[in-house]
């Protein structure tokens, strides 16, 4: 235990996900010893950020403004929406620079043991979007674990109800991996998705 | 990349040790979508810790007073001095309740690599501590490693010239470890150091 303020924090800091307790002591020293650096940077964006980060009202991204970057795009193809659980999942597809449509964030996925239904979800949202636009196809990008797939599930059922196409992402080896390492799951969808050379 | 304050937000986490691009970004949205967390109080504590914070005038632990609580601790062995690198090695040691006497923090180890030679650490008030003090020992516990021996083999030439006696940690096997796993230089060691049994 350390006096008074380094205490208190070491103790925020180890409030934070991923950062244990000594971690938060090695964060607490380089705040306090390390010339180069300047906490007040840290300190003001903490103290503003939730003010000056809104959700987008149209799919649900981050942004600073009422609408996202990508929602007010006008090279994006407006009739393509990729369904995702959470922002941080969109700047993982826009580094593919493969898919060039909108999104829509869900804020999580369907889980029945943490209490999480559908109501829970921006899905009524969803639904009003494609009801409401010409939209061409929905893309599947919940992750691909049980929750996700759960939901990947019941959004199909809603989406093929009113007629609108559905994909999802492919399952299947990741690339540069290792076949003999990975698990039977994974292996068993790569079978099941294998694709005719052509 | 995401919009303003958002990446500037996970820049800034990232900029902290051990906190990579990954952990900065799950931290940024924690910190963004908890809503039982109020980042008010880190933000807080960044803005005044420094300013709070001051190092211990005697010992150079660190202090909201000009003195820390164990240099002023009347109960604590003042003819007892152990030698550590920085203020975090005090709360280890501290922690083990077998030591009562006070410290003095280097702020740091000789390591000409990185520039440090002997006038960047507290070794100069040291020798004024010991030389108008009656110092019965003089413990160095700096770390186990290169570093950390050349700065106790410096620190006893100097003490041993002025006829203080000088200790040193023991090295040997970690309690509680696997002997097949010790480094040869820690086997080493503990053959070095071998006691009889009584």
């Amino acid at each position: 235990m350390y006096d008074g303020i380094v205490q208190e924090l070491i103790d925020e800091f180890g409030k934070l996900p991923g950062i244990g307790a000594k971690s938060a002591q090695r964060i607490t020293f380089f705040v306090l010893q390390t010339q180069h650096y300047d906490p007040a940077r840290l300190s003001q964006l903490l103290a503003t950020v939730r003010e000056r980060v809104k959700f987008c009202e149209s799919c649900g991204n981050v942004s600073e403004q009422t609408r996202c970057t990508i929602c007010t795009d006008p090279r994006r193809d407006q009739s393509l929406i990729c369904v995702v659980e959470e922002p941080k999942d969109i700047v993982a597809i826009e580094r593919t620079r493969q898919y060039r449509g909108l999104y829509h964030v869900l804020g999580g996925a369907i889980s029945p043991i943490d209490g999480i239904g559908p109501d829970d979800l921006s899905i009524a949202q969803l639904m009003q979007r494609v009801g409401s636009n010409t939209v061409s196809e929905v893309i599947i990008a919940t992750d691909p674990n049980t929750e996700g797939e759960a939901t990947a599930a019941y959004l199909t059922r809603m989406l093929t109800a009113i007629a609108i196409p559905v994909s999802r992402l492919a399952s299947g080896l990741p690339v540069g991996g290792d076949l003999e390492y990975a698990d039977e799951v994974t292996l068993g969808r790569a079978f099941e998705g294998r694709r005719k050379i052509p």
